[in-house]
C-alpha cells in the first residue's frame, strides 16, 4: 500500500511527523509488517530522534549547522543560494529513507523515538514524502 | 515475522550482532526475502562495517569521538550527562534502521561485512532491537 | 525477487545507477511495492543525491574528502593503504542500504533524485550490489 504525505516547512529545522505515520499504520489495518518512508527531495531528509526534550533537537540542528556552514569557499554549486549546498551535504549525512517494522498495529518506535522531516532550506517548502506499507 | 533481540552493552563501542542475525534468518525458514533491523533508542545506532581487522573499528570509534566530543560549549541539552548529546548526534550520523536482502537463507552480507550495534553511552545499557523478516 | 548488479569503478566518486534501477523495476513487472538496494562492501556506499547540476556532486565529494582526510595521525588501520580508513568512515557516514518505494512501475524518486554508488577507494574496483524487489 502506498501513501503520500505533504508537509509544509517554514525554514530549517526538524518537523515531527510521528502522528501522521501512526495514523497511516492504523488506517492501513496492518497489524504486523514493515513501512518504508522516503522523502522525494535532495535538500531535506529524515531522521529518528528524541521527542522528549526540545533542547536535544536544538543542539542537533546547531551542531550540523556548524559542521556544514553556509558560504564555505569550497563550494562551487552556489547558484541556488548559500543554503543549497549545505542542504545536499546534510541530506547525505542523514537519511533519505527509513524502514520501520510495524508491531501491534503501530510503528515499532522506542519510547523516546520520534520521526522527523529535516528541512535544510531557509525558505518555505512543500515537501513530498512517499510511504510504502506492507504486512498482515 | 517479527523478532526481538536485546543486547547488553558495557560502554561505548561497536558490538557485533551478525551471528544473531544469521540465526534469525535461518530459524525463519526464509530462503529469499528482506529483513529490516531497527534499534529502538536514540543514543545507540546500527552500522555495517568491516569485521576482519579490529583496528578499523577502533579507528572508526575514535574518529567519531573526535568529531563529536563531549562537553562541547554548543550543547544546551546536558542534563542527561556529557555523553548524551554526542550520542544523539552520532545516531543521526549513522543508522537507526538497516534493510538487508536475504539470499540463500542468509543475510546478503559481503565477505567482510558485519552488522554492529553502536553504543554511544558510557554506562551499561540493555538495547532493544526489533527485526522484521519477510520472504519465501 | 533478487537481482545482482556489478559496477566497475575507476577511482573515488559518485557513479549514477538510476537507469539500472529503473530497468530492474520495469523488468520485474512490479507496479507497486518496495525495493532494497545494498552494496556488499565496507569501502563503498550508496546515496541519493541531485542528478542535475554536476557541481553539487563535486562539492559533496570534496567536502567529504576534507572532513575525512587521508593520512590522519589518528588512524592505526593503515595496512590497506591511505584511502582505506577514510573509506570505512565515509561508508559509516552515508548509506550501505537504501529502501525505495515502487509506484506506477518505477522507483518513487523525486524529480532531481538520482541513486549513486559512492566509491571511496582510489584504485579500480568491481562493486557488487544486491537488490530485493517486492510488490504486485
Amino acid at each position: 500500500m502506498i501513501s503520500h504525505v505533504e508537509l509544509k516547512t517554514s525554514g530549517q529545522g526538524l518537523y515531527e511527523m510521528t502522528q501522521e505515520i501512526r495514523q497511516l499504520v492504523k488506517a492501513s489495518g496492518i497489524k504486523e509488517g514493515v513501512m518504508t518512508v522516503m522523502v522525494q527531495h535532495t535538500s531535506a531528509s529524515l531522521t529518528i530522534q528524541e521527542n522528549a526534550d526540545p533542547t536535544a533537537r536544538h543542539d542537533l540542528e546547531q551542531w550540523f549547522e556548524r559542521l556544514v556552514p553556509e558560504n564555505d569557499p569550497l563550494y562551487k554549486h552556489t547558484c541556488e543560494g548559500p543554503d543549497d549546498m549545505p542542504a545536499h551535504i546534510k541530506s547525505a549525512l542523514t537519511d533519505v529513507s527509513l524502514s520501520i517494522p510495524i508491531v501491534e498495529s503501530a510503528p515499532a518506535l522506542g519510547t523516546w523515538q520520534g520521526v522527523y522531516l529535516w528541512e535544510h532550506r531557509s525558505r518555505p517548502h512543500h515537501r513530498k514524502i512517499v510511504i510504502h506499507l506492507h504486512g498482515d
